[in-house]
């Protein structure tokens, strides 16, 4: 998570050495570089997480259960970041891309970069993921893919809400659950708190995801991303499940859209509101032998570990 | 857990620095600061342990068993060190914070603010999880909010014992689970000996919170925390269930008040016992290189660093 | 899997000091050194892999589930990695060696070595598992030793398909499991990404095949290794399973041979194409300080810590 | 695991400043610290792997399963560490402490003391579970204390062969079952390979523990531990189970006693012929600057890091 810190400073081109006096060719090389890696991890943690849901749908008990689809996205997301980690920060949420946007870390003229990648390694791990469970799926349902009933498939893909759900619910369900994973988002790269420490971010990040799943999972499937959801219901709408993956769950579809964005601006600026703010400042810690109170937060850094620690 | 040890200096006003000469404003900054991480930390370990149990129970076996919900406070805990960890240590437990001042490492004077943050975040906890999983819960249980019984939610807030459980035993049990947890923290925070290295401390607090779930929780739910326990109690109380969360249990509410902080002092006076005090003066393990053999614990550390190592 | 580099440079001889001015005997020893370690990790890693597989079908669900086979095959891979994995590089699959011989961090003298010891440690383990669970298999099946049916055994040892796949589909399967294996392994070696930290491979790599058991082993048993599936599958049929070990499945035996080679260089392939060709040149990213831009790796890294950081 | 090292280096009082200038006094001391430290750790792994077996078996499947026995018993292993790990080793398990005696790393004369605490803190564990669970197990077997049957509870405190399983292969059980624990621990504390790294020995250890409850548990309980089985048989034949603790599964309890230490000493002389002895010196390791090829471990450590890295 680091890493978004570091998506930022690529994302407004502050890299050392000054950006200012690199040739153009160098920056479309850092946009594809750094799309190439963002589709790349999505892809991995899409593969995985999906590969655990068919998994556990189509073994009908004997191959997992509810618990195997929370540590398939966990592990696939903690893979996710080993593989896009250091080059694109490994976003592979369109939520937060867009509270990184938000809150400074990443420059918005990058967002539609971030999407794209997101999109369409979702929508590529989706046709991955039917193919590999093509037999498998069509054993499980004789060949009839559908949106609801007993032997529904679309599950596998997109999310849906229980029965028992309100639109409304839903849409508080999925603010809650992507704000609670901003908020600790924050937390894990807060370098003046307790983070995730170098090298441990993976584990730490996917830890998260899993917990998610595990405490916010039931009421619609946690998707707290809308890249990941949109893409592949796209495809099982294209793929043979028809136009009922975006009817069902009275129109269910736009809630994983809108609902994770404003969540996550929601939990990150929680934890800027309660503590990130709060830090005292760097002077103040090292007991007032410095007097640059408002220099920037690196610096001030590298000043205090000299005189301080 | 080094927390643990930055929470005494915090409230005992030790910092580098000298405290005597801050203003006023300065501590109650500092007041301010400490109790919104206490809050927050606590808030998202509550947000977390309280969905996962609210997910199992009105899942009825499809989102998850027991152990999603072991898995959901220990995960819990783990982000709540990484949401509060630097700033007030994260203890989320009443129990914790009294065991420390017992112990001097927190201020007495300090007590009422962390159990006021403590009490105020997971009853906030409470009250989100009741929100998120309301048309769940009504669904479940068909709008009959009941403390027993077949379809009985009051304990997916607050703890109850099991039928078989005489206060007497569950009082034990409640006594023996906080020991065992103080016990541990207190090694995890050792630096003499295998602690939870720098940066693995939300880790292994959350794997311990699981031990205990996993083997020590069938009695009465391993509450193990005043706060934890009776704040979502009281918000049971006040959203429909009724004066029964007191009255069920023959009146079970005020052990999980009561034991664990005696059960807390105990674990950790064991371990000082049979641990603690016995690891030899630092002068001796460097070798009788040096004479001051009382030398406060940092002061020799630093002195047999240079020496010894 | 920082060994993975360090099997290269073993494979081609290039270790510190120079091999040019060593004696033959001491290429001898370093070949029986780096066999026997290799076999002894393949060992321990079959060993516990199948050991959790006999335990979950004698057990008849009374110990361990199909989860039980995922963590018993990536712990066991865990450990394999730390019993050899400073020796040999803890490979423990063919189609890891192959993919680093086609990319050059393996000599390909070296695999015939590599190959022999991964089947020798899988033979060997298949005996012992038989051996320890012997009186188990038998109470079990009744002493009717049977490739399919409800009393089947043979799974225990090697992987055969589930009844809907066809071979062809079983092909796809097991080529995109070893490609995802091979992907993330890329990914958790490169250390200008985000790698597994030093020390924490072991578990990694433990984690990679848990998930890939979670996500992508219903069809098939995720064999995703050739010397895993023939050497056990070569012991059954002399064991008392007879010729249906080959039979079965539509003759299924030759698939987990043929099939992850190809997956594993295509997935290290994609890995290298998306992500590690992209990385920018060191000098790059110190900020166009130095002029050596085609300088190796290793010198890159050492100059570059030296003026960037 | 290092801690192995250390408590050699502690058994035969080669502690840094010279134990031969120290008065007996100091002698007396250390056999004290350490006996407590291996007491205590003891204790607290045996409390929580016997309450998970309680609580597992009590809650008839409300409250988890075998791998919640594993869980118990593998994080149980790694807080024990946590507890003793610095002072005594933490070897809580008279098999490894006997083969660590036969191996030179702990003094012959340290084994009694190991054993008497281990036998102890196993023997308290057992009674503090019992007193906690006392209304749980009542409740459970109506009050009748059985060591068979469908209602039999011996199994909470010591180990029983599965009903198929004859002593001969109950003995290869448990002897394979220690062998893999005393092999991999080789491993884990091996400098010159790869490592359990500072810190994570704790979690390491305890994995391995799951790991061998996954793979090897289910012929006989895997006790791959002779102090941890007969201390709690002792306790229920006291307790009231009677002498049935002693005749049952054909007189198995002298196997659990017998076997691990045989299975001990194979598995860690398998390691050391098989990887430890063909280390290269490390003279051979620096590319031949040193001529002191015989020199001890430790110093050649020291010098081989100046030198090389």
């Amino acid at each position: 998570m680091k890493d978004l810190v570091q998506s930022v400073e690529l994302g407004v081109s502050q890299r050392r050495g000054g950006a200012a006096t690199r040739p153009k060719v160098w920056l479309k090389n850092e946009l594809v570089r750094v799309g190439l890696a963002e589709f790349l991890c999505t892809y991995v943690m899409m593969a995985f997480g999906l590969g655990s849901v068919a998994q556990v749908v189509t073994g009908q008990g004997a191959f997992g259960q509810y618990l195997s689809i929370n540590l398939g996205f966990g592990l696939g997301v903690a893979m996710g970041v080993h593989v896009g980690g250091k080059v694109s920060g490994a976003h592979m949420n369109g939520a937060v891309s867009f509270t990184m946007c938000v809150f400074g870390r990443l420059a918005w003229k990058m967002l539609p970069l971030y999407l794209s990648a997101q999109l369409s390694g979702s929508f590529l791990a989706a046709g991955t993921i039917y193919a590999v469970y093509y037999e498998a799926i069509n054993d499980y349902c004789g060949g009839n893919l559908t949106v609801t009933g007993a032997k529904a498939t679309a599950g596998i893909f997109a999310t849906y809400p229980a029965p028992y759900l309100s639109v409304m619910a839903g849409f508080i369900d999925q603010v809650f659950g992507t704000a609670m994973l901003l908020l600790c988002l924050m937390a894990l790269s807060d370098q003046r708190n307790k983070p995730a420490v170098a090298g441990s971010e993976p584990a730490a990040v996917g830890f998260l995801v899993l917990l998610i799943g595990i405490s916010l999972g039931s009421n619609s499937g946690y998707a707290i991303n809308p890249t990941r959801d949109i893409a592949p219901r796209v495809f099982t709408a294209i793929a043979g499940w028809g136009a009922d993956v975006f009817r069902s769950g009275n129109g269910w579809w736009w809630v994983p859209l809108v609902a994770p964005p404003i969540g996550g601006v929601l939990g990150a600026g929680v934890y800027k509101a309660f503590v990130e703010l709060h830090h005292p400042l760097i002077s103040e810690q090292c007991g007032g032998l410095m007097e640059e109170e408002s220099a920037p937060l690196e610096k001030e850094q590298n000043i205090c570990a000299n005189v301080c620690v």
